[in-house]
């Protein structure tokens, strides 16, 4: 994994995936007490930056095998990213998603064109044999959501924006706050500063409970949370990091910022309120870190990404009313 | 007016606003019968397009001129556009608002670094006195919301940029939806799409019961509306079109589309759901016409404006509800 292959997923998204802006408010700056700059991939397609790594992955097969088509297992924005991605290449779509997720994310999902397959969770096919079965049955190619070094290199585009983006405000040195699952939009991001704004340092943002980036980080090995399920910032709880992705975070990144959901909520409240961007809790931690753990940088300029694929109303409303009082 | 001022103006604005991208969404084209595509300016600073009329004016002036400061009448997204590029110039800024103006925008302006200066509705002294009293004081410039040439010109910015973007999806032919208040924008915007894309056609969107540029439009002459006070879309009413502004619309602009503020509502609602974008009721009108008022559209596409520069929580809660059931 290199810039060359992040560049060549560029190249392949242009005139399909959106290049975000940056933004910012002086708002955000006084809380912070510090510049805080936004890139709100929730302006992406499909509402994440889930988009460009499921195009990268995509756009990266043989003409063949994309015609067959694609699979995945997700119950959020990977699932998305992919469904949309492949029907705009002509190509079916797959998502093997858990029975109980939330009928938003079915209906997205759905609405995208994606044939979805539910599994019952310990149910009598696991949902890794329900996929083999499907995949061999229509020769479907698996997407993983982060070890996948297509979609890393799709999801590193978001990176190369924001070298550019920060260049032209005349800032080279910045943290750069990543909301943090499986590592794979980590990853990403830390291999395009690397090489195109190397005085950014790429800091992992995540829940509480759910810190197995930071932990491993720490450890220098990869660890595991205590569960999988639950929590307001299910965007991006995944069981521990990804074999591809935790060698390159643990080369490029860290030290991880960790925060509560209130802080989550009350982040998304305040990109509402600042940036007119609407954010899901997962997608908002990196925010939430830039304002409420400023002891924790050192650099004047913070950068962070949010995004807001499947963002649940009731959700939001508990956000808002952060605001009141 | 025409598209050298605006030109000069993008000049002026270049590294200070932002250029807001041109989102979509398939769900909002399937409610819509056709292409839509939003630009979205409540991610422009300060929330709306205002800021680019407000640097536009300000930058405009000559540097003794500014350096004795400015003021404006405004009680919203003006205010607010017109205080940021100001502070930024190092000038000062008097913003004259009414004594009832919700507290939102009151402390946002002050927020700004503006003076806000309080007048009586009805009271002894009218705003317009205190201005005048104030201006000859201080030596302060008046930059008014939309009957001036430079703010016209700063928000034909967004026309150029409409027109970029919608040529880089290849689009040329479509109908261009605008928030109109005194017509500031939808002026600007309609000198710009003559020059850089004449087969698009601008139409003013409008609240119900506000809606004195589609009735100016139709009669031939300066109409206004039966009140002025009152609506939900506050942020875009103003009593007639403006004596600057009604010559462009009534020669490039029309005709009109009038929505409901239900349908304003409905309006902010998908664009959270669809776009993760936040717009207040006046700045949702042109996309309320949009997807709600497809018998009046011939274009395949419909562009679209959206802005939101002071969004009450408890107006975007009613919004949400009617994402429900």
């Amino acid at each position: 994994m290199d810039i060359t292959r992040i560049e060549a997923a560029a190249a392949r998204l242009k005139g399909h995936a959106r290049r975000t802006p940056l933004l910012g408010a002086s708002a955000l700056d006084e809380i912070a007490g510090r510049r805080v700059l936004v890139k709100p991939e929730c302006l992406q397609r499909t509402g994440s930056f889930k988009f460009r790594g499921g195009w990268s992955a995509v756009s990266a097969l043989p003409e063949a095998e994309r015609k067959r088509g694609v699979i995945a297992f997700s119950s959020g924005n990977h699932a998305q990213g992919v469904a949309l991605a492949a029907r705009e290449h002509g190509a079916p779509a797959v998502i093997i998603m858990p029975s109980d997720a939330p009928t938003l994310k079915i209906e997205n999902t759905k609405a995208l064109g994606a044939e979805v397959v539910l599994y019952e969770r310990g149910g009598r096919e696991a949902r890794e044999e329900i996929g083999d079965r499907l995949s061999k049955e229509r020769g479907l190619t698996l997407i993983r959501p982060y070890d996948e070094p297509e979609v890393i290199a799709g999801q590193g585009t978001c990176g190369l924006e924001v070298a550019e983006q920060a260049a032209e405000l005349g800032v080279s040195d910045a943290e750069v706050l990543v909301c943090c699952g499986g590592g794979g939009l980590t990853a990403g991001i830390a291999l395009a500063l690397e090489a195109r704004a190397p005085g950014m340092q790429v800091r992992p943002a995540e829940p509480e409970g759910y810190d197995d980036t930071a932990r491993s980080l720490r450890a220098g090995e990869r660890l595991s949370n205590a569960t999988e399920a639950g929590g307001l910032c299910d965007a991006i709880l995944t069981p521990m990091p990804g074999a591809l992705t935790f060698p390159i975070t643990s080369r490029l990144c860290g030290p991880g910022v960790v925060v509560s959901e209130e802080e989550a909520l009350r982040a998304m409240a305040l990109a509402f309120r600042h940036l007119k961007v609407v954010a899901e809790p997962g997608g908002a931690v990196a925010l939430a870190g830039a304002l409420f753990h400023g002891d924790a940088h050192e650099a004047e300029t913070v950068i962070c990404t949010i995004s807001g694929g499947n963002v649940d109303e009731a959700v939001f409303e508990r956000a808002l009313a952060t605001l009141k009082g």
